[in-house]
């Protein structure tokens, strides 16, 4: 709770500063949401030095992961991926082949999950390369939205967790990513590919949203316990999970990580939601293959369970303004 | 002619990579254009190093003009501003303060402007600053695209050029912009400050799509002659321009800058437009304070009358790409 949450008060700041955002899902939500025709929109930006590095894995598997953090954005709001926008920044000691190979990633994503690029912009870049993504989808139903937890409601996550962050570790030690495939949504054997190659939550998504199985939904975008505590802000309540019913991931010796990793592991790309007692029975696959960690409570602050011990767990996720 | 077409060259192979976008307005025009709801939506980039540099001027000015290049290309369309995502790449050494300024420029020309923020994406960055922004419109007519241009018409721009190009020239030279008010939407008096707060072109693009006026229509950010050739692209025209017809910008000790850098002037965010005959007594104000600078003909190829000499021009304007 000493980390400062940087992210959180640029959010607040420009809040502030802009008049209110006219949509159902304010600033700060995974997607704003276009009201008139149910359209969301979110978007997204990958920044060399910050979150990838160009020597780390072939330029595909980034392209590919420019846009799955944005259908993971759409999977969160319950919409289907319709169309997008492509903005890059190309320094210029990135070579052609660096690019074609980037492109050629989002364009096979883009074409297993149907979504359509309609513009975009290029650009020069002094430092790293950047891309950003603004994706559309769109809704069939209410959209899943922040806020809307209530006491007693179980708290699920869609994957086991820490598997992004245990790769970031390895890359940091020097492992590489040889090959990257552009086929299949499914991910590959180790945790390198994965990272790259975060599993598709828009079906889960759009089940949720459309039985009204979710009381509020968010994708884990910067750690179980931020993204927790963003997905209860504004109800007053407060969280308790299960140490040992958290799901972790296997690092590649086949050891599950540790628990503070898959607490703290940010770039997951997996659905973090609530659903209420008397829901539970719908979730598809009577729930097999989504994780059940803990329940709302009406205190606030999220508590851990660990065997006998209950303790205090501070939002120590990845905070972008982290300098 | 011997100069490059790097920006082209990547837009050609996206198009090609990509499957064709759904709507009207395909890539590489000013905006997309969503059918159904008649709404149209822009991305456009700054990057620090590319398009700035943060000792030029103040943060303020950096923020407004990230939003006003994307105003001039819904302007381009005959759109309406209605509201935008903003996304910041932020490098470690970048002080809150400068943020904050950037963040304030912006937030003044959308009260203006009356554009709504609606959500973004707060990254870190490696390199330099970069301000990606995309923003929505709404059309009350079909919307002005390129490729649409007749022989005969007349080629129109909305305002003197050359100053943006004039004004990079001064910063390149040691100049910079001390102060940047945050009122008003008319230009200052010099040319730095006209760099950072381009005229809107808003209201004129609005009465060329409304009244139907204008047959196809761009903004120039990468000079006349580069956005004339994309503007007439897959119309088998080209263009005669006269030089003396060619509004050129004051520098500022009040002598207008040369011919070549008033047709090759980047970021000007002017309107380039055509026009039939019979539509152009129709011209808002009677066509006062718009230059007509030349005619559509039939055969391809943009060429200058000086003079009494005729001679070809290349495309020479600003290429993203060209490094």
């Amino acid at each position: 709770m000493k980390r400062p949450r940087r992210e959180r008060e640029w959010l607040d700041h420009i809040k502030a500063l802009f008049d209110a955002p006219p949509s159902p899902a304010g600033i700060g939500d995974d997607c704003a949401v276009l009201k008139k025709d149910k359209t969301c929109v979110t978007t997204d930006a990958l920044a060399e030095g910050v979150d990838f590095e160009r020597e780390w894995a072939p330029p595909e598997a980034v392209g590919w992961k420019a846009l799955a953090v944005n259908l993971s954005d759409l999977a969160a709001m319950g919409a289907k991926p319709s169309c997008f926008l492509l903005t890059l920044g190309i320094p210029p000691d990135c070579p052609d082949r660096w690019v074609e190979g980037l492109l050629a990633g989002t364009a096979a994503l883009a074409r297993i999950e149907k979504i359509k690029l309609i513009g975009g912009d290029l650009s020069g870049s002094r430092g790293g390369v950047f891309v950003s993504i603004t994706a559309w989808g769109t809704l069939r139903a209410k959209p899943l939205l922040r806020g809307r937890a209530r006491p007693g409601e179980g708290i699920y996550v869609s994957s086991p967790l820490g598997g992004a962050g245990e790769a970031l570790k390895m890359f940091g030690k020097g492992a590489r990513l040889k090959k990257f495939a552009l086929q299949g949504r499914d991910p590959g054997a180790g945790l390198l590919d994965r990272f790259y190659r975060p599993p598709s939550q828009s079906r889960l998504g759009r089940v949720l949203a459309g039985k009204k199985l979710a009381s509020s939904a968010i994708d884990i975008s910067d750690g179980l316990l931020l993204d927790l505590s963003r997905l209860l802000e504004g109800t007053g309540c407060g969280a308790l999970l299960s140490a040992e019913a958290i799901p972790r991931a296997a690092s590649d010796n086949g050891d599950p990580v540790g628990l503070r990793n898959a607490m703290t592991s940010g770039e997951e790309q997996v659905l973090l939601f609530t659903v209420s007692k008397d829901r539970e029975r719908y979730l598809p696959g009577g729930g097999k293959g989504i994780y059940r960690i803990g329940f709302v409570t009406p205190k606030r602050g999220i508590r851990v369970r660990d065997g006998g011990k209950v303790s205090m767990a501070g939002p120590a996720g990845f905070d972008h303004f982290d300098r």
